[in-house]
């Protein structure tokens, strides 16, 4: 989930100069237009240590006007504060209507306190439930969200808490919060994942904002903000905000542009030989693991997306050539049949859920809904919004009995697919595989891969991660995906 | 919670025969328009062991069109299901658009087991937490949810259960489901009453029938699942459902008109002497209670509804006399401040959350959001069906800590309301307190009496129950209340 937003977003100072002028202008537009609205706006402020949370919010004061916006922290409870409810300390610094409130960490400091300290999953559930509620009936009364979260790499954060343990004026940095927790990256990862994920919804989404570069920070904070206020101004919260959000522009453009699907070295390739010599050497150890999985009882579910003529039909046969046909199945999705119009977009998959022990490849899955359904406008900004936490439900409910999910993308250039497409025009026996429809949906690579990029962040998970292959050389991503097969079923295995 | 329902309703075989003609066919039309719409309508029947759950679908059965209907148990699980994530068994049953589903149990079998079975709070909590996600996401999606829980009193469930264990045909009864729980009623009420609360939500709220009497059971049973019917063919589901809902009829008015007010024994006085010496009795030792409290720093809060002139002030007077004014404080809730109308409704009385140790005494409260919101329509329904779950949620967070939370509802019949209005008008120093506002309340008497019928049976909850004080005698009234108070004191206090 994290990881995905590692992607080196970086802005010069030139560029940061540029677009912050332009930005403080629709800033301080937007804050004199949100005055009249009915909405309060919630910047909930949160991350690893050390991301310069305290820096971003002082920003946002210089941009923005400090008449109808006040930031609030949450550090020792007062004694006020300790004999009321927990919740008391946030609901009485609640922004009115027409106000930006900034809160620094708000209820999830609570939350990842308690996870933290291994206090017991009923109350880390119960709180999970109740910060869900709240964000709900306040986005109901008009509410408008804008969750932020900060990441660092590993090592960037490791040089960073060394760095201002010699600098007095981060003191705060250091004495308060995470303390101690810089040994425990990993461990923090993890729970931040589950909070983040169990509190993505669609009317309060996280935003996880990459904070290596600094000038990348502030300007995509500020982007992210302003986009909200306008949301807030046209009234774009609450129950009805449905119909509205049918006509909002669908991306959510990065300031520079990188996405995930960036990180893919596409040189990457395979000699005939070599490809020859591992593909064998790992179909024969995954006949075997299919059928310890089948011993062992677990049920492998793989899922495969990626641009057309990517090369998923041919990764996948590589995978199934080495699995007894009786132990796998494999489902190709395509336009739903009448009955599953009848029925929620998820019951098509619930209905393909294997047995124990099963292996079962999807070719195209549920991410049709942020990604077609999406850039088609078949879901609602709502609905395919929404989706991204039914999907981690979903998958979370399918992996909790020891079963494995993994998840594909086959990435290619969009030079390659053009040179795949034209081969397939040209040869005869491939003409069936190249459509009109293939042709207009390159057109709208651009909107994919946004899309694409949202769902890798937003659903890989730590029990069905997203794999990115390669694929411009197909020899390449077929022996990638079917080592990945094998890696994760050893492991599940205990082999 | 359960409690509130059990008021005796009956129907004799007349009536019932007379309301079934007009029944069935309004439902057999709805059926038929349902198949042309977009919504599946999900019935759940559940409740209380011996309550005739089998007898009720049958019913239903009987009265709709058996094509477009499908009945679906969840007994033992099969292998495959076993197999498979917990919500395979349902997923795979769901009934498409336009068609209904009858699901006995259903998803809240598994969670009243584990909770019945001690599992631990991360898992039950984990469940409700995927119940509330599963029937959101359903509903957006156009299902209707008609939950439908069955009670019976204590002696008459252990008189069906006794004679059943004589009957063959009930073997199914016994045998399966809840066998040996006969035994535990209390904490299977209890628990039962945990698992209601969480999941009674604005999109799919629960319906708990009384069930004593079949002929009311089934034509109350029948009315529900037509008003649903009527609201599916409507369109009345999903997010955008708040708009319409504005134009629905508001009551739930009941097939016999009986509410939990005519439970209240109006008759009940008390002469002046033993007036006085009660009350001081019970002042004398609330003072020291008052102090105790403060030692064992547990706050006290005290909610007072009622009819307009059913002596709410004079009672809450008497609580006061008693307690020192360090000690406490009265909010009177008149309309919104203008700052209270900036925030969401709950805001306004998350201010005045007492600290520990303290008395805050309400006279009027946030029951006004499904009291003169509801009736006068300042709150939209979807707005105030929320609320309830919102009211239980914000009041189980006031008394976790230990403090003590008592609600009473001051009832009066509207011939002593008239009399008391006439001496307001004709004593001077009454006139004050008594405006063309409570004469308009009057005469939506009917209206508040279904709302404080609902507002009961939904939130009288184990940490914050409703009192329903008998108030025709302000004499009697006010050393209930004080009686009350001091009773509950004592228990929380361990004195």
């Amino acid at each position: 989930m994290f990881e995905a937003a590692e992607l080196g977003h970086k802005l010069s100072k030139e560029a940061f100069k540029e677009q912050e002028a332009g930005l403080r202008l629709r800033l301080l537009n937007c804050q004199l237009e949100l005055g009249k609205s009915t909405s309060p706006v919630i910047i909930i402020v949160s991350g690893v240590q050390g991301a310069g949370k305290g820096a971003v919010v002082n920003r946002l004061n210089e941009w923005l006007d400090t008449r109808g916006l006040e930031n609030w922290s949450f550090w020792e409870q007062s004694d006020e504060e300790n004999e009321r409810p927990k919740a008391w300390r946030y609901w009485r610094v609640l922004p009115a209507r027409g106000t930006i409130g900034i809160f620094f960490g708000a209820w999830y400091n609570d939350v990842i306190d308690d996870a933290y300290l291994c206090m017991d999953d009923g109350r880390v559930e119960t709180q999970l439930n109740r910060i869900d509620d709240l964000e709900r009936m306040l986005s109901q009364d008009g509410a408008k969200f804008v969750k932020l979260w900060y990441h660092l790499p590993r090592k960037e954060q490791k040089d960073r808490l060394e760095q201002s343990t010699h600098d007095q004026q981060s003191y705060w940095n250091m004495a308060k919060e995470y303390t101690g927790r810089k040994k425990e990256y990993a461990r923090f990862m993890s729970i931040a994942e589950r909070i983040v994920r169990a509190t993505d919804t669609g009317v309060a989404p996280w935003h996880i904002i990459e904070a290596t570069d600094n000038n990348y920070r502030d300007i995509r904070t500020g982007e992210l903000v302003c986009r909200a206020l306008e949301e807030a101004i046209r009234g774009e919260t609450g129950p009805a905000a449905q119909d509205v959000h049918d006509t909002v522009a669908l991306g959510d453009t990065d300031v520079d542009d990188i996405t995930v699907l960036d990180t893919v070295d596409l040189s990457q390739r395979l000699e005939k030989k070599e490809y020859r010599n591992r593909l064998a050497e790992m179909q024969g150890v995954l006949t075997e693991l299919a059928w310890e999985a089948y011993r062992q009882q677990r049920a492998c579910i793989l899922v495969f997306e990626g641009w057309d003529a990517a090369g998923k039909g041919g990764a996948i046969r590589r995978v199934t050539q080495a699995v007894d046909a009786r132990l796998r199945r494999t489902i190709s999705v395509a336009a739903p049949t009448d009955e599953e119009l009848a029925h929620h977009y998820l019951w098509r998959f619930w209905r393909y859920v294997p047995r124990a022990g099963h292996m079962r490849i999807f070719d195209r899955s549920w991410y049709g809904r942020v990604l077609v359904e999406r850039v088609e406008g078949f879901a609602t900004p709502l609905e395919w919004q929404a989706a991204y936490r039914q999907i981690n439900s979903f998958e979370e409910q399918l992996t909790e009995r020891g079963d494995v999910l993994l998840k594909f993308w086959v990435h290619i250039s969009k030079e390659e697919q053009l040179n795949r497409f034209q081969l397939r025009e040209q040869t005869p026996y491939k003409q069936h595989k190249i459509t009109d429809e293939d042709w207009r949906n390159r057109e709208k690579w651009d909107l994919y891969r946004e899309a694409v990029d949202d769902m890798v962040s937003r659903t890989s998970t730590e029990f069905a991660p997203w794999y990115l292959i390669p694929g411009d050389n197909k020899r390449f991503a077929r022996v990638e995906v079917i080592t990945t097969v094998v890696r994760s079923l050893r492991k599940a295995l205990g082999g």
